[in-house]
């Protein structure tokens, strides 16, 4: 038999009960699943950096059903929603925009149902944790086995909550990226894809990055932190495929001063 | 076959390696039960926020092990022990309070047993590790089946220790609340449930919240979060039934100043 | 059917995909494993945390797989290895130290290959997580089953990366100690095990603690916190075994300044 996998990501943390209990409703639905805590250090209310972090990991998770929980609007009129995308597989979350660079990544969405009043919920429905009463239980039972067509309403996929992410564009000579995600370690994640990276140099260039600030800095085009000194500066192509700023040893977002959405403007030298 | 449940409960934090030698102790014993870790962000030595989320999350919990470890008195005087509720649930952990919240939600304890020197435990049993040595070990013992009388001496259920949590009273035309939890998001929960909100009014109503330093803040009675506007405080029966306080994507416990046991005045207006 | 194990220690932290993406990987190719995170929060770059905790575990962890990623280096020229010990069992992870005190532990390395090139890494290879793209997935197919000559080329034993720890010795009537590891709670364990004990007293004794500050602070040696009173300082010997400094309540490391690697001369007064 076939072992169920259930991935989870959202920004409940560690610290609380959150995680722990959607993992105690799971079990006792679907005892035989296998649950992967993608992560749940996705900041507070981030449902940009959940989408994407769950967008870049999606090709590494085994098809299963992605359970994806960041819901500043719980208990208000956003819809609740399970989706079955076109390479088969669920995602479970709210209709704010969470799931949607992962349904593009999947190759888009074939059904979806709002699952706000599902009968596979858990009774009563507390107006605060979506997560444990109606996310939870619904992934477990699609883990189960249960069609999706069961779990709630059916709504037409064009009306889903789409993300949209800044668009690196080049101005005045710069290329104007903004930073998608930084990790813990401070390296620092940019909204430019490996077909973009044309415009920006290859392997042992010198590059300009001028954040918000405006002072610049300089670093090199590398394959990867041992490339450069301790406490140098490097631009890469991080795991995901995407441009990155790091420091060898160091934290890269703290020199620069950067944050999610920030912008970097980046040249050649 | 049904597959073993353990939920796991403590104050180890996830920095160390004290949780994941716990699971390997448990693995090595019972590898085909299913371990749950309920949380391990307890505050070091809080018996009492440990003692109140077991308690809280029981009912979400599958009849299992249930394992508890904040343990302060660790090597001393203080027992270990291992309980079976009346619900069908094992309790293991020391007692020192933590459990006994739990025990009444499980309808109270039919059989106790002294496990401080428990034939299950690993030998040498360390005097500062428990938790590996005697709690972990006995708790994947009970999991695989074993009786809970071969797990340690049989005790008293009357003389185990009980935690007495501060009871919420009207003085003043005030209802006197206490704080019973503070999330990681600085929602506080009250120790007032759903009984005793008749007297704090009903949805819409404006209520007036005055903390320890006397300053008096408004908030309003609402569903949930999505009800009041960006930073504004609201009042509302939190997803374990109990009256609490927060603020629209803003910190609650921060804004009033408050803390675990802190006093909180409460009053219609 | 023997449930596979395979334990996983690592500096990725808890709050980025870092962990749960190998979680993944690992689930993708050998579902039926049972994944124990020993810890993930293993000081960045930490190499000799990581090394002292994974050998001060492995004997409370089943045979197995013993994942364990802290590679500063990655990306660069040190090697990629899977090592096969007299104990039967096997360790993946960088050649950087990081393996070699569990490997002695584990009675020595029997058979060693270069897993760089594995032909059951991911492909494309990143420059920079080979926990998601090398090691977890040679981890994954060595707990399939798969022959760990199939995993590289073989190299030999001798040639491996050894990590060197500070000796504790007596000098001018101290014993000079170094701090192995400080946990959460602030407790630090020394670079004296317990044949070293001898010279460093008895249970009852008192003993003067000269951290490199210069400040002397006495302390008892006890068996467990409990033995001395809130907020003293205690030497005890660790549930590793280790001598070990703590506060009843408190932080010693942060009482006596104490981190990593730094010196503690000790004697009895």
């Amino acid at each position: 038999m076939q072992v169920p996998i259930i991935t989870f990501l959202s920004d409940y943390g560690l610290v609380d009960d959150f995680v722990g209990v959607c993992h105690a409703v799971i079990a006792g639905i679907c005892p035989q699943a296998r649950v992967i805590d993608l992560t749940h250090g996705i900041p507070r209310h981030g449902v940009r950096a959940g989408a994407v972090v769950l967008q870049a990991t999606l090709p590494y998770l085994p098809v299963g059903v992605h359970l994806a929980v960041v819901d500043p609007g719980v208990g208000g009129e956003r819809r609740a929603l399970a989706l079955r995308l076109a390479d088969d597989r669920m995602l479970v979350g709210p209709d704010n925009g969470l799931l949607s660079l992962a349904a593009s990544e999947g190759r888009g969405v074939l059904e979806a149902v709002d699952i706000g009043h599902s009968r596979f919920a858990l009774k009563p429905v507390s107006a605060s944790f979506h997560g444990r009463d109606i996310f939870a239980p619904v992934a477990a039972r699609l883990a189960s086995g249960a069609a999706l067509a069961d779990a709630g309403e059916a709504c037409d996929p064009a009306g889903l909550v789409v993300l949209e992410l800044p668009v690196a564009r080049v101005v005045d000579g710069f290329l104007v990226a903004h930073v998608l995600y930084v990790d813990r370690f401070g390296n620092v994640a940019l909204n430019v894809g490996r077909d973009e990276l044309g415009g920006c140099g290859s392997a042992g260039d010198r590059i300009e990055l001028v954040p918000g600030s405006g002072e610049p800095h300089q670093a090199r085009i590398v394959s990867t932190f041992a490339d450069v000194g301790p406490g140098e500066l490097l631009v890469y192509e991080d795991s995901y495929r995407r441009l990155a700023v790091a420091v060898n040893g160091g934290d890269a977002a703290a020199r620069l001063g950067l944050g999610a959405d920030d912008e970097l403007r980046i040249r050649l030298t």
